[in-house]
Order: structure tokens, then sequence, then C-alpha cells
């Protein structure tokens, strides 16, 4: 898996401080933008992250590629509407070579690596012989596995990203999504400090949301 | 395939030219929902259709249950962000017998139909190995195959149907999401006449959108 | 101030654990829809209250019709997202006679009724000369207050009446938009008495969420 | 009126050229990132455009500040759903000195200029007694016209910015929301001269989408 941070909106903490402050402001926009203290920035910063008025935080985005990753991932990832995707297509993609397939430790674990990797094999040999029987890959592809490589742009604005690693930081996510969320949080935190400081599964903050601290692997709690 | 309409806004055309009406009208809302005759519904409608001003449609949506299809399809489907998904999940539903695969219809035209059966199959079958060694659900479906297939529950309001049938009825879409979008658009037909007449792909209108008509199997132009 | 409920989802709590249930059911979807037993509805909906998987109240939506509330309500009112609206315009309506004005009951607490009514009255004269001026109506209505009554339709489906309510009929909302929002819940309630059960401000279910009990006025605690 | 770019997603046509082409590239993001000709950018931008596939256009996203407007405009402003928004509140804010309030050029043209400016401050006068007799703000702004002063900062990606410019440059949108929507465009044109290029009304690209080019005011149709 590889996730990297393609761009993001430059000097998030400022430029959220910035568009909170604006309006109550006496000062114009740039110059606003360009004075505004560090330590006026962190308290307007800790008031918006302590109220829940998210709705400033909407004003700056992260964009990130993410590749080597399964398609059983990116069917979960897409499901968050208030972010945007592209997405590699098997429909336009014809695979020549065998891709990258993604497997579960619990597969090594469980001692079934071998059965994984020739089931796999089997999989793209069959989507092969398809293909040069003629069937158009964007059928063919009905017989590759959930596991198969897959890539996938996505940028989020940092309202999404909180509620993003809030659901899928948590250990009740599956391992994959939740290994991609917490590359992001990670690439994220030295961008925006303060507003990452408290990201991550509800136990962070306090009680478990879904009510179940059953998992056993509450992260640490954090203070802002 | 299998796509039923499971409910929808009570008398969706006379609900939309309410809304529509409502904020010009001397009259109270139930008071204009019962009395709007036929005729004025109509000319309501021609008018929201004709202009663009298509916020309106958004006041009345429909829910579709959609079963018999494959994952490749609702990975496309779930890519719709104005709308409303309930998927069958591989995380919590462990397949005990093999579950039905889709076969697209040109792996028989190339012949490879007995290639593909056997493949789905084998591909179960790790399945069901590796759940046998332990391996999680979640995890042993990385070999199922985008064939596998799904069940979906799916709402969305006109106004957004209107843009899927635009996109997803359309010859450009993958044969089995637009089967998908027929099968709804013939559903929803009868239920708002006027409002559905023009629903397809562009060329339904006029000129190809996509400035394609290479396709070569353009609709039949409808008027209103 | 006039709030009514023009149409909804048919049997909303059927509909949502139809919904819910059907990815998991062994059924087809009208036999589900019809089978379904009140005691199977009720444990279906207490899973997807309590656990907070809140995407399948998404499948059933609601359309009010509200009158002689204010333009700065509706300024309010339209800044939720995820909902659908048509509104009067005062672009393209003129008012001939003088619209009611919305006047709050602190105006008279203070004194000052008169005083804001021939504000009022005033704004409408110069209004209705610039009018007689030539000037178009939609520049006219700049003089026009706040107060000036509007109306307004909105369609929202539960997942996001559920928050409109958590943050509106809170009483940090302005008391115009927590009459709204109380009233639309009243309206809602009898339609689906266990999903509404703890609609309404954070304090209904245990603490405030911005951590001000300060307001004096928590609602009662309810239990599911 | 002051419409200033506050800031946006660093070189914009690279950034989304990069989203597009990722997917299918045999390297890695960042080296993409860098390497990526301005050629190839204008290649995959101009398949972009003429294809109708926005949604790589996404991945880019620009925020302003805008100030000197009417709350008239803003009410008009914040019906964009697919956008962020803070504006200055009426309810937070109490104005101690009077406002400027936005006169249209009708008024000025219809000979009502002293008309509307003394209406304009008779309604603070209102206001500020009715603040002086103890009347909240949140309250006593019911008297405060349209016309009134606002400050607002708005966020949207380019694919929205595509949308508002096609509905709100158009001569059918009000006079001060589509100087508004002209000064965005004037802004974002250089930061992204092709995939600007056509931005505005349809009328740039073609025929007029409304089906009335009775405006007599048509943008002068642009190549890409």
């Amino acid at each position: 898996m590889n996730v990297e941070l393609l761009y993001h909106t430059p000097d998030p903490e400022r430029a959220v401080a910035t568009a909170a402050r604006l309006c109550y402001a006496p000062v114009g926009a740039s110059e606003l933008m360009e004075t505004l203290s560090e330590e006026r920035i962190e308290k307007v910063l800790r008031t918006i992250l302590t109220s829940g008025h998210f709705s400033t935080l909407e004003h700056a985005s992260y964009t990130f590629a993410i590749d080597g990753v399964s398609r059983a991932m990116t069917h979960q990832l897409v499901r968050h509407r208030l972010a945007s995707f592209n997405q590699q297509s098997q429909r336009y993609v014809t695979f020549k070579d065998e891709p990258d397939f993604i497997r579960p430790k619990s597969v090594e674990e469980a001692g079934a690596q071998e059965a994984f990797d020739e089931a796999a094999k089997a999989a793209f040999d069959a989507y092969a012989k398809l293909v040069e029987l003629g069937v158009p890959a964007e059928d063919a592809r009905y017989l590759l596995p959930n596991a198969c490589e897959t890539k996938i742009v996505v940028t989020m604005n940092i309202r999404e990203l909180l509620h993003f690693f809030n659901v899928r930081c948590c250990s009740r996510a599956q391992w994959e999504i939740r290994e991609v969320a917490c590359k992001m949080l990670e690439l994220v935190r030295p961008t925006a400090p303060l507003i990452f400081k408290q990201a991550g599964p509800g136990c962070v903050k306090g009680a478990c949301p879904e009510g179940k601290m059953s998992c056993g692997e509450p992260w640490e709690r954090v203070e802002l």
C-alpha cells in the first residue's frame, strides 16, 4: 500500500482561521491573511474545535494518491459521498501482466498463503484467457477478485477528513481501509497539528460512540 | 437481475407541481395539493422540464431493491453521490453455499462460458477453504470475483434519477448498469409519465452530449 | 407561522426497516416489505438508532410547506445543504399590498411594537414608491426588511431531519427557526414514533454537545 | 463590492491533469506531478473539457472573500449547496454605526436615489432604537433591509465553479450575483486559463440552454 499526499491548501491552519475570522474582522481579507498571529490562529482553532462549529474546516482540502490497495477497500472508500474520487478503470485498462493482489495478513496467519496466491493466479489466468478469446476487458474483469490492486485519487476537505478518520481509523473498520485512513492521518498531521490533534476514532476524545469498548484497543486519549 | 420499485413519494407529479406552485399561490398548501387540476399540473411540469429549473424535481423520491447484480456494477452505482444506498455486506455475511455469479453475455458469445463458470466455482472453493482454515469472511472474500452477486437498496430523487438515466441508459455505459438503469426507468415511467417522457441518454432530446453518435444505437427522439 | 407536512414516504418505519433488512434477507423485497412484523421493525430500528448507523434513515423523506416566516429565518434554513428547497421569489413577485412582517416577541417585551410596525410600514411604502418610479421589483426589494414574510417548501430525509432537529430545536438556535424545527418535529413524530423518540437537541440523549448547559432550559431526557 | 481570491490549490491545471492521469500512469504520484509536461497537461485538460467528464475538476478548489454585498445576494449565493460558506452573522454582530447599504443602479436611473437612502437610514435608525430599548440584535435586525451590507467567505471546487459561472454569469441572473460571479471568473482565469476558457453562460459554447436568446446580450462565443 502506498498513500501519498499529493497537494493541499497551503498553510491550512492559517487558511481556516482566516476564513473563520474574516466575517468579524474590520480589515480586509489579504491583510488579515497576512497579519493573523500564530497565537490568534491557535485561539480561533481551539474555539472551532471545541464548539463543534466545523463549517470553517471545509475551507481547506487535501488530495491523496493511493495505490497498491484492493477493490474491496475502494468499494468502501467511495461510499464517502462528501469527497472527490478518480479511480483506475478496469473497463479501459486491459491487464497484460498479472496485477498485484492484496493478501490480508489473516491469510498468512491461517497458513493459507499458498492457497490464496494460487487462486489469485488462477483468476488472472482465466481473465487473460477470456481476453484472448475476444471477451472485452470490461467483461473479462468479472473474474478478477476483490483482491485485485487498484489506484485511486481522493480529495476531501478537513471537515470530511475528521469524519473519515473518526469512522475509519476505528478498529471496527476493516484493516485495509483503517491502514489507509491512518496513513492519511499521519500525512496531514504535520500540516495542521492542532486541527488534527484529536483526529481519530471517538475514543481519542472520550467514550466510544458505538457504545462498544469491546475492541480492546482504544486509542490513547488526547487533550486539545 | 431483479429490479423492484419498493416505494416512492405518492402521486409524484402532483407533489412536484404543488411544491413548484406553492410559493406563488394565494391558497394554503393542503388546499393547493387537493385542488390543483390535471391541466395545471401538466402545464407546471412542462415549464419545469423545458426551462431546466430542476430543483422542484427534488421533492419526490423513489426507492428500489436490486438483486442478482454483480459487485462490478455496484462499484459503479455507488459513485452517484446524490443518492442513498444500503448494500449487502461481504464482511458480515459468510457465504455457506456458492453465491450466484453474474456472467456477461459476451462470455457466451466468445464460447467461454465453461471457462468462466469453472473459474468462478474455483474462486468460491478457494474462499470456502480460507473460511474453513479460520480466515475471517471479510478477508476470505478478497478471493471472490467482481461477478459475485450482491443486493442493494437505492433511493434517488427525480432530479438525480434524470441525471442517472442520462449517463447510465447511454450505450457508452457498461451493459449491466445500463440494464439496471433501463429497468428503473421502466418502473418509474408509469408513476410520472410526463416527467420521465424525455428521460434517457442525451440523444432522446437532441444531439449526443459527448459529441459521439458513434455508438450507432441512439434512442428514438422524443418530443415533450 | 404555519408549518404543514405536505407528504412523506408512506409508512416510514416499515420503509426504513425494510431497506435495512433487505440486504440480509433470504426473501424478495416486496415479500419482505409486506411480511416484516411490528416487533421485527422495532428491533431493527432500535439497532439502527443505538449503533449510529444512520444511512438507512435516508430511505424515507418528508416535504413541508412553511409560510408566515421571515427571510431572516429562511436565510438560516437554506444553509442546510442536504435538503431541497423552493422559495417564494422577491424577484418575480411584486408585492401590491403590504406583506406581513414577522415581529419577534422581544420587540413587544421591550415596548417597541409601535416603532417596529411603523418602520416596517415605512419600508414597504418606500418599496412601493420605488416600484411606482419604475424600479424593478427585484431591486426595489433591497429596501424590504428581513422581517418580510416568505413561503418555502422543504424536503429532508430522516437522517438530515434528525440532524436539523439536533441543532435547530436547541435553545441556542434563534427563536424563529427553533419554532419551525419544533413544529416540524411535532408533525413527524406520529408518523414514526420510535425513530423520532429521541429527536431534538443533544440534551435529550445526554450531555450538551456544545459543552454548555448554560441555556438553563434543557429538554427532558428521553430513553429509547 | 469587493471580491478577493484568498487562496486556491497551487498550480490547478497541473493538479487536475495529474489527478486525471494518475490512474493510468505507470509511474508514481509525485514523479508524475513533477514530470507532466505542459503539452501533456493541455491535452489531458482538453479531453476532460470536451468529453464532459468533469469529476477530475473537483480536485482543485478556490476560496474567495466577498464583502460590500447585500444579503439579497447572499441569500441567492448560499443556495449553491456544493460549496462551503462562512458569513458575517447579524445575530452576533451588533451594528453600532450605520452599515453600508447596497443601492442598485436601477434606483439611480429612476431618480429614486434619495428616497432609497432615506429609507435605508430610517431602517437603521429604527434598528438602533430597538437595540437601545433592549431588543437583542438578532431580533432588532428584522428591521434591517435586504440592502444591508454583509461579508462572506466562499469555497468551491472547479466543477462547481463552472456550474456557478454557467448560471450566475448569465444575464438572467440578478445584477449583483452576476457581478460577483464575473469578478470571481476574472480572478480564477489567470490561474487556469484553459480550464476557464469557456467558462460563463451557455451562450459561450453554443445555444442558450434556457432556449431564450431574448436577453439580447449573449457572450461572445469562445472556441476551446
